[in-house]
């Protein structure tokens, strides 16, 4: 299994039940085997540009509340990879499937669409950074597992693109990235024993709801 | 039919539908027939005071965005009517049903009451006092309108309690106090004609938003 | 002198001498011995009344930060104190010396002024309920602190008004339960032994750049 | 004069006499004529590392406040400029004289530099992306006066690297991408005829504190 570092290790087996629901939905197992009807994977597609606008100004948020060097310039690095270059692929995708970039800029948010970014944003804004990380996290770090998963695993090529992307050494070193982010960020708040802090198992619970939000994302996406 | 003010029934009309399904959900109609079942009731009010956490944040938050001393004011009311008397009946009505204060709190949160309330906390946050007043806005008047209603349309007792809260002259004289701070705040940031206002179409986007998900927490009522 | 709880009492002591600047401050003791010039007193009240307006709304952040019940009723009443009765106190003893409502509505902020409230501000929401919490304390117990020793000192009846305000039960039970509230806050997100935690450093300094700021305001208040 | 838009130009004139203070500051003369002692340009320099720290931070809120794609490309670009090459200006400039980054990262803030950043922060924390611009728009656009005026008026070459970065094309292109930034901005929101909405004057006081707060920062520059 990838290594993203030890505080996501330990809040990924808090809520194993979850995250294998997550990592192992059927959605992806359609990515996988090729199953995944394609009027599925435009819709999650559309879908998932939206997120990805909302999901940019949750990282710029995390810009916003970093209190170090590091803390800003891990954060701009994420804003500039997903604004730069992972929306930028959502568009062309979609423009090769014939869905022009205005048809995707209209798209209408799907309420499971929106409760994930809200909560994550609202975690930002209420809380400190690291409220705010470890509701990121499940998104960065699964599709960073999942997409070194099915690099392996995949029996077909019908969604290729979309898993070398996420498996890709690019992706991969922002969730590497991230991970040491999350670390240095718990310790400096909340000591080298972090999970004997009282904020702990709080946080192991955010993580937790992003997860399942997560969950209702990808079976949204099995619904257009 | 109740008024709430000028700019709150411009928006009504604009979301006739989306307002007709929330003001007449089933489980509006439960509550005005008696049919529905207690199970659904006390479903839906624990899940409602998780809300009634969330919304009395949204309302602290419109203190906070508040421009004027007399928005100041009536925010600050509206805080203190929410954390003093309807969490309050809230914990009341509960404990009649052997449900205890300790039991109460730890409701676990349902992902359609999570959407809502995140989806107005970042409204509120992300943008100024109108974005987060028209999120507010179809919670305060449509249980304004549906509590009024109800108080002549009802044919049974069995919800003459709930009924009561919101059809009574304390809660509706926040209905009128908000639909004029509502009316006060949108001719001072938009002008006397803010229905010509390029703002004034995404504010009613806003407001759409928010009664559908009011639809949602009604659905998710029906199902505990 | 006062007890306001054990996280006060720390963090005053790492600031003690910014805090014994602020609180024996020139301006502090001409309220004393009634020496301030009346022009100073009146001019630093106007100030004080633009300050209340934003301490408030950053008392209502608190709510809005707040993560348990207890927290949330703490911050709402706090809230109350300064909107309902530190703010018409204000609103009244202008009157009576000829500053009309209006006049002290219009009053231009001094950058001192606009400096410390916008920190707060600020910390609160860049930060979590704890970095709100203590650039908010030097404000709520400092004055707590001064109208207590006023009281048993004050050599000229001058200012008899203020400092019984400040001396008073109802104030000097605000910083009991915002004393009570922080140690709990900090002990929820910390730890018992919160004073070993790495945050805790970070949180005292924000402490004593909250004493400065009000070490400035006062030095604001000599100069009309 | 430099051509930063429509919003921008209305602005500046209302603030004529402030824009003139901050614009032709002793300070900026003394960058002009080789005046300046090294000592308070070092001084200034050090403080204005921490003000970009914090300014970055305000333009990463510009992005999570943004709510069209053209507003958050410029915003993310302009976060870039700022951490990837104006910060690293300060680092090298400061190292080339003998201040090292641990140095440069430990300088204390004076009370006039987090004056001003946490009132542009707090402005964009609690209003919208206009808040947020109007508060900015001084420093990026002054700055960019500035520097286009000492290019062609200097009489010495001591401060020359100074003022060819603020002079230069890169700049220069940023202060015309936020000035188009901010007209967009200001008329998607306002309407075209903005300058008659009522939030305009309150934009404009905007804009004028935060000019005002420029000026204490150059006069902080002259007393190290």
């Amino acid at each position: 299994m990838s290594d993203y570092g030890r505080a996501f290790a330990l809040m990924r087996d808090r809520s194993a039940d979850a995250w294998r629901e997550y990592t192992r939905h059927a959605f992806v197992e359609g990515l996988k085997d090729g199953s995944l009807p394609r009027e599925a994977f435009l819709h999650y597609l559309r879908q998932d540009y939206v997120f990805l606008v909302h999901f940019s100004r949750a990282w710029a948020l995390a810009v916003v509340k970093a209190e170090t060097h590091a803390e800003m310039l891990t954060a701009v690095g994420t804003v500039n990879a997903l604004v730069a270059e992972e929306m930028q692929l959502h568009i062309r995708t979609c423009e090769a499937e014939g869905i022009s970039e205005a048809e995707l800029f209209a798209t209408a948010e799907r309420s499971e669409n929106l409760a994930y970014t809200r909560y994550v944003l609202e975690a930002g804004y209420s809380g400190d950074l690291l409220d705010l990380l470890v509701a990121l996290a499940p998104c960065v770090m699964g599709y960073g597992e999942i997409g070194a998963r099915l690099a392996t695993e995949a029996t077909s090529d019908t969604y290729a693109d979309w898993i070398n992307t996420y498996a890709g050494d690019e992706y991969q070193g922002t969730c590497a990235a991230v991970g040491e982010m999350l670390d240095a960020a718990v310790i400096r708040r909340l000591g080298a024993d972090f999970d004997t802090s009282p904020r702990w198992s709080r946080l192991c619970d955010r993580f937790r709801t992003a997860t399942e939000l997560e969950v209702s994302f990808w079976q949204m996406g099995l619904t257009p």
